[in-house]
């Protein structure tokens, strides 16, 4: 592995900082760790990082090109996240903004084992329309009511139902007896209407419990399932991603402070790059005049993370979440494309009549052509 | 599991926002994160989180204490997460300043199987004086090399030698082969001394290898390791210091965001009372005055965290590293308690002959005392 893994960061410097030196000693810390000249110059000439260039952006902030060693990354997921932002995270004033995947790196993971036209084929929902997703909530609920929640949303329609990422193991629902009867009046109400609406249970919980949801997954003849790659850890992600035989729904949850501000991520490079080089087939992200203080141009900047060529990985889809009101949804739709998945929960519900309301939502992701459809 | 899990919260608002209205939908998204009155009012008394109290702290921040059912959790620490900072992580000017931990759930939870006073004594250090430890780096060099500085870091009776983060799997030093080197090299050290210097490998890897790297760890006879929590998983972290048989030093990388600043956890919080939770023996965290933003005062709180008392759990040790110039080590001494481990790295290898400079910093440790001492 002779290649380089550049990756660009933006700093933001008090008055008389000097970038320059920053960005060498951020090379240095992603890398060696050690201070210049300690150790023999063949070992710093192979492992550390190199500083190909720094530009002034104004108002004391920089965009440093740094170049690390391919090799520093072993090809370990862990570890390239340790290269990219494992001590620097701990810096103020340091944000990664991209990163250029040598397609040595790329060719070493899967990435979404379906992608966004994998969950398509798998929900049933034709091409060039958006899909539609609500998600089984409130957490305090039976499994029973569950259960009915989730029939609703087949029977109008809807291309997929998950499970709010708050539904775990709790003693109102427990896991196994709800994923069972979920699935079950899914695949019931899929029978009656010819569809083929997807269930994808939270699936995030203890790692050494992973093996038996699974097996409780593939008992009830689940497709798809939601996992928080911030608690799971991206690296089991990428796990589940080459063995578990689902689809995976990526939920942000506890993610919000690395990405965006001056310090962090970028969020389309958290969410988007490396959600992706994970294995999500799906990112969670709310969308722009929600709950969330996220804009528009958040949300189209991760879209297009999502469906960038990245070496031979699918594309992922983007499900757009996070308190999209049922009645604007008619609005949303022409602004992103096609593989864009509407998750509506809370604002569905405030409707009443769980099944009317996705039939008449179901209409809409059918009627209404996103961005770009022809 | 009726009982209560207690949260305090910090808002930052801007002028005109309502603190208690921003705490009930704190409340309502961390855990029914549905509009008010959609569900029936039974599921809510059981499932949403309450507002005990918001309070001005003066320049537009406000602490709220937020009381969510126990049962919300499920007894699993990716759900406590959810519960605690799953979706408010997205959100702008929300911190969590601490939390209460309900007995049942500490009862749940393990936490460090050794703990401070365990690492002591697996590393033979006697009560009462500060640790000493030396990391194996930088990357680049080769498993003889590593294994030659681990050596002379036992020869001049470190007390632990752990691996730098950034040790994984890579061509220039394959992880077996290095754990096998060092811990032996290690080992034949402490036949020489009569010492018990401990050698951490970097476990931190890929969740589909960790079982064959703990055989190898196994196989080597080392008795701890290093672990990233957040590039892992805290739960991951759990499930090792269940069952993975050595002590557990975590490490923050990718974490920086996460901890501090008006958007995250309290780092004491993330670092003290989640790591130990999850099961860290020790807590790896950057000196005041180093290479890192941090403050003594960051530094104490982190300490009394560790070492507060938290149902059963066991004390974890504080390991300060990040650019400890060994020359100031003496001063740095009195000002942390005794189980504090201080790591030493390239300050160290800058001085050339390792085993002298280890030999002479070994004495340090013993020589002065820790505060409190008696």
């Amino acid at each position: 592995m002779n290649a380089l893994l550049r990756a660009r960061y933006r700093l933001t410097l008090a008055p008389g900082e000097d970038a320059g030196l920053r960005a060498r000693q951020l090379a240095r810390e992603q890398t060696v760790e050690i201070p210049e000249g300690v150790v023999a110059p063949e070992v710093e000439a192979r492992a550390l990082g190199r500083v190909e260039g720094v530009e002034p952006l104004g108002g004391g902030r920089f965009l440093a090109t740094v170049a690390f060693p391919l090799a520093a990354t072993g090809g370990e997921l862990t570890q390239l996240l340790n290269v990219l932002w494992g001590n620097v995270s701990l810096w103020s004033g340091v944000r990664l903004e991209s990163v250029a995947w040598p397609p040595e790196l790329l060719a070493r993971f899967g990435g979404p084992a379906r992608g966004a036209a994998g969950l398509r084929a798998l929900s049933g929902a034709e091409p060039g329309r958006a899909l539609l997703a609500t998600a089984l909530k409130p957490l305090g609920l039976s499994v029973r009511e569950l259960a009915r929640r989730a029939a609703e949303g087949a029977l109008g329609g809807v291309d997929l139902v998950k499970d709010d990422h708050g539904l775990a193991d709790q003693e109102w629902a427990p896991f196994r007896e709800r994923v069972l009867a979920c699935q079950e009046h899914v695949a019931r109400a899929n029978r009656a209407t010819g569809g083929a609406t997807l269930y994808a249970p939270n699936l995030t919980g203890p790692v050494d419990r992973l093996a038996e949801r699974l097996e409780t997954l593939a008992e009830a003849g689940c497709r798809a399932a939601l996992v928080a790659p911030m608690l799971l850890g991206l690296d089991a992600v990428r796990g589940l991603a080459e063995s578990a035989g689902v689809a995976l729904l990526a939920h942000p949850s506890f993610a919000g402070p690395l990405a965006g501000g001056d310090r962090g991520l970028a969020p389309e490079l958290l969410f988007g790059d490396l959600f992706r080089l994970a294995g999500a087939d799906a990112v969670i992200f709310p969308n722009a005049a929600g709950r969330f203080p996220y804009t528009l141009e958040d949300c189209l900047a991760l879209e297009a993370r999502l469906a960038a060529p990245m070496g031979a990985l699918r594309p992922a889809a983007l499900m757009l979440g996070g308190g999209i009101d049922a009645a604007k949804l008619e609005s949303w739709i022409p602004r992103y494309g096609p593989d864009t998945i509407y998750l509506i929960g809370g604002s569905l519900y405030a409707r009443g009549a769980v099944r009317e309301a996705v039939r008449e939502l179901a209409g809409v992701v059918r009627r209404v052509a996103p961005r770009g459809a022809a």
